[in-house]
């Protein structure tokens, strides 16, 4: 089967890999309907981290070609989501939401490829009412990671009705972060963003106030904006030190930050946190917590996060993809399969 | 009137220093009944923060003798208790449960001396029942900073019904939040303690399990004690980098730290904090809060948090009580005044 596979930083290939196969019972193995490029994604791309011919992607939805003895949730034909990473469902930490920790959390790469093997099938897949329409098909691929991650900084930064929530980072993760804080009740959005494109799709998604000012002067206008005291809630969705800094200063004694940008020589200072007073929570999003819920919004087409995807390639180029977001000419790059 | 002054690193002395007076139509002056020796007055005494000639002390309680045009909630002839920071009780902050960093908070010095001024008297102070029993007078004390801080410290860890909570730090305001985490509900406690009398009153205050290993191999005994998975909630009361990185690392996964140790040269790395999936929230403890409630539950003697005093010392003698602290010969010493 074809995979996208990286070389070296900046050296994506397509090339020929084994088809998975069934490993453990608990196996299912699907073939991809689409699958897509995370921000993430970029970080091993830009040669932070490190990786070695490694199979790109952890974001699909597909249908199950095969499965395990001991699958018993999904079936053969079935069209389904999963998470990035998979779980059992049933330990503790799953039964508390928390399914990216699961004491059998094992992450998934190499999505990006015809067939994909996901482990723990039952925990981590979720099938949809029924064969979705193809136009839905990129909003339910958003389920499978950037919804879901969006989501969960949402209810980690705890918007709500009455709320004021600020969002930094306008990637894709941010933009839904918009759009779950709006349906999740919040009164006003904030988002920061300095570029014209991404500020029409967050007053799309909900956004009700924009500020282009980043660090201490967005700090600043998120202050002004909100009588002195900061916002009720603030979604983090970069993973810088300049952005979790800027996430904790501008949000109000008491408050909420909820970061799900993977963090990257991020180090916080106890002291400024302690005075800070701020409820920080954070990490990998359990998106198997929200799945259920996230498609049947998209199902009854409540939400269309699939407009997030503002280019679309077959997967044969995904290395144009990763270089137009890169680029920053692409927020989000939808490779069909 | 006489008041405990920090001359240098070590070097305490009680001496005279004019009596307070109403300086603003908020404030009250109360005559104090008893203060105490904090924890974190032992930073400046042992030269860690820098003072020049600081009247110490935060902890109060006492009767109020004089009152400004604007005070309405507590009269003369008040027996009052007070929290560390003075708040007026009304802005959006303080509404919101965050007295402590109310938008007109202000830090109380100087409480080890016979009077003391009281800023926002309306908003800061809470008025007993009736003039106490002298023994209640103890338990009255310690609900200004240290019961209150320990209490905080259980709520922001989520102590409660079902919860495995941890305690990391045997002082004072550790062992006050293991009798908070008793008080809210919480299943079991661990006691992170090594002293052989502080394990006894950890165990008087409901402490249900003792662990004497610190750092790794404290987090590995917590997680033996939880099934691998960590506490629920972890109270960290301490505010070193050894006792953070014990109290993130002893919580599972979407489980609550709840820190009120002061954080000195405290650095937490974003990665690990990321993928400890914890929740963290700590700071200065909103005592005020608390104060009502926990100034019932004294009054109806249902709790007796005055048991961590261990040395009763007239103001005269601050110095005898700062170093039995420092040596840890006390774990908590009262002023009376």
């Amino acid at each position: 089967m074809r995979v996208a596979v990286l070389h070296a930083p900046g050296d994506v290939r397509v090339e020929d890999r084994p088809e998975p196969t069934i490993l453990a019972p608990t196996d299912a193995i699907i073939r991809l309907s689409a699958t897509c490029i995370c921000g993430s994604d970029l970080w091993p791309y830009r040669g932070t981290d490190h990786p070695d011919h490694l199979p790109m992607g952890h974001e699909y939805v597909g249908i199950v070609t095969e499965i395990g003895a001991d699958v018993n949730n999904v079936k053969i034909g079935d069209f389904v989501v999963g998470s990035f990473f998979a779980s059992d469902n049933t330990c503790e930490i799953c039964q508390a939401g928390y399914q990216s920790r699961c004491v059998h959390a094992t992450g998934l790469d190499g999505t990006q490829a015809e067939y994909a093997r996901i482990p723990m099938a039952d925990g981590t897949l979720v099938a949809t009412p029924g064969q979705p329409d193809p136009e839905l098909i990129p909003s339910l691929l958003a389920a499978s990671d950037v919804l879901g991650t969006g989501w969960f900084a949402a209810v980690a930064a705890e918007a709500g009705p009455g709320k004021t929530v600020a969002v930094v980072g306008d990637g894709a993760v941010g933009l839904l972060g918009i759009l779950a804080a709006r349906e999740l009740g919040a009164e006003r959005i904030i988002a920061m963003s300095r570029h014209a494109d991404r500020q029409a799709l967050a007053r799309e998604f909900g956004a009700t106030d924009i500020v282009q000012e980043r660090g201490e002067e967005g700090v600043a206008k998120i202050k002004e904006l909100t009588g002195g005291l900061g916002a009720h809630s603030t979604i983090e969705a970069v993973g810088t030190q300049e952005s979790m800094m800027q996430a904790i200063r501008a949000t109000r004694a008491g408050g909420h930050v909820g970061y799900v940008g993977v963090s990257h020589d991020v180090s916080l200072d106890g002291l400024e946190l302690f005075f800070s007073g701020v409820h920080l929570h954070g990490g990998p999003a359990p998106v198997r917590r929200f799945l259920p819920q996230l498609i049947q919004l998209i199902w009854d087409r409540k939400i269309d996060p699939g407009k997030v995807f503002d280019l679309t390639l077959p997967l044969e180029q995904a290395a144009d993809g990763y270089q137009a977001m890169d680029e920053r000419r692409a927020t989000k790059v939808l490779l069909t399969v």
